[in-house]
């Protein structure tokens, strides 16, 4: 029987466990795409925000490109689109990188690509691109959880070696519902209870029920780690660990909100069966035969 | 028929309006209990924080009682007791000033009450007063809303000439669903749309459906006026103006957030016939045959 070092989803009782991975897998060097403060702030943290890194002309094209995709849904894939659960409104569109060159190209960025190949050790490839809108007035919460107890579960990514970038397109305000992390939760495994339905897929990304955090587990994360609220203008950028326990709250405000979200995994930590669901989920969720290593990209978005 | 400055619920079509009362209704004077700048600030923005009011055993005391009155249930009117709709939580205890001695020493100290004199520039007594829960992990939004908008159409409140405090028990952080205001909001009614339901408090209390102000209003005001979240540590007291939009957001956050609520309303300005509904609501939530002028009370809590 194959391995399982994170098992999930297959105990009565949930279970803290202590991460078995590094979360920086490159020793720090001079010519690293970031700081040695930043990438320490990272290690330690499980994740790293960066104000404003794209501006002007640049960061309008990304707005006028999410503008177009969300208005027009024409030529997107129609499984790919996700809409909010009461209103209909879009909530996500997937496969993104496939779907738009403008964001293909945001994500190959070296500001992106470069940073992901460094803090992974590894050349690396998108396991999972998409557009993100929280509209104003009713947005729904996302509750708490680690993106990788899912992509362990249920797409059979071996080992906490991926992480993802979400790059801001409106300004995150702390009161229109933004992303908020547990700083320093990706040390810890969070074994959740309760089996994966078969294709869990298709109501999870509207409101997850599998693979939640019990009562008492995000209470001790929380009277450890606190909780952090990372807020800036569109164009800045929150890398975090695929580890790390986020969620965001409602957003009752009239702003909405909106990011470009990206999920680097290392090459050599490609996805295998599912760890804990019968079947893996689809290529536009969670790339398996369309793997492809981004090319390094030295030229600007 | 009755003259009905602040009409509501009547048209098909929401309208805002400016307001046509002062919000500071005595001339600041050296003795009063708030500085001139606290004035100042309350009569422009519509709201005052205070940080830190309650300290030590003082707070310890109201805590403690917070906590017993929660726990224990017992002798509680039945009513005066609502439910969060979908865990069954301990909400909202209504009447409490009426229910507990504790907390009527507080309302009646001056520090509440005596501000409340100074505000109105009028006698005041209590219209309402609670204790609110909201509990982690899954703590309901509540939408934005002016209270005065329901007081005037359910209850009768003929003019804006009350306010309400809001002492927390617990610590308001950014993420665990703390009241939003829009600073400077108080100065323009927004005129909603749709007819009370009858006995519409039963519901209400728990999610409001009636009263709510539409959209386009609610962005305007939010352009105009922007959003502040007030927080601090339990023993703040926050004191709103009755026209001032507010609302909170979920609280997904381990920590729960619980608050002593009461509303001053000037003796002058006592509830008449509902100005938008069939019948007026009960005493528990709207002081009507029970409403006394509070004393002036130079003890501390």
């Amino acid at each position: 029987m194959r391995e399982d070092i994170y098992p999930t989803r297959k105990s009565d009782e949930p279970r803290l466990q202590k991460r078995e991975d590094p979360t920086v897998w490159s020793e720090w060097h001079a010519d690293a795409p970031l700081s040695r403060e930043q990438t320490e702030s990272y290690r330690k943290n499980g994740f790293l925000f960066l104000p404003g890194l794209f501006q002007g002309q640049e960061l309008h094209t990304l707005l006028a490109e999410s503008s177009r995709l969300r208005s027009s849904g024409q030529g997107l894939e129609p499984e790919s689109v996700i809409a909010e659960k009461d209103s209909g409104d879009i909530r996500s569109i997937f496969n993104l990188h496939r779907q738009s060159e403008t964001m293909a190209r945001l994500f190959s960025d070296r500001r992106l690509a470069e940073v992901a190949r460094f803090l992974l050790g590894d050349d690396v490839y998108i396991h999972q691109s998409r557009l993100n809108y929280k509209p104003g007035f009713r947005g729904q919460p996302f509750y708490w959880h680690s993106d990788f107890e899912t992509w362990h579960a249920e797409d059979g990514m071996p080992r906490m070696r991926a992480l993802s970038m979400s790059l801001l397109l409106t300004d995150n305000k702390g009161f229109n519902g933004p992303l908020m992390v547990m700083p320093g939760s990706h040390e810890t495994f969070v074994q959740t209870v309760g089996e994966t339905p078969d294709d869990n897929y298709k109501s999870s990304l509207r409101e997850q029920k599998t693979g939640i955090p019990d009562n008492d587990s995000l209470t001790k994360l929380y009277e450890t780690h606190g909780i952090e609220t990372p807020v800036g203008p569109a164009g800045s950028l929150l890398i975090f660990d695929c580890n790390t326990m986020h969620g965001s709250s409602a957003n009752i405000s009239p702003l909405p909100r909106s990011n470009a979200f990206v999920v680097f995994n290392a090459w050599s930590n490609r996805v295998q069966a599912p760890f804990a669901a019968a079947k893996a989920r689809p290529e536009f969720i969670a790339a398996r035969e369309n793997a492809q290593p981004l090319k390094a990209e030295l030229a600007p978005a």
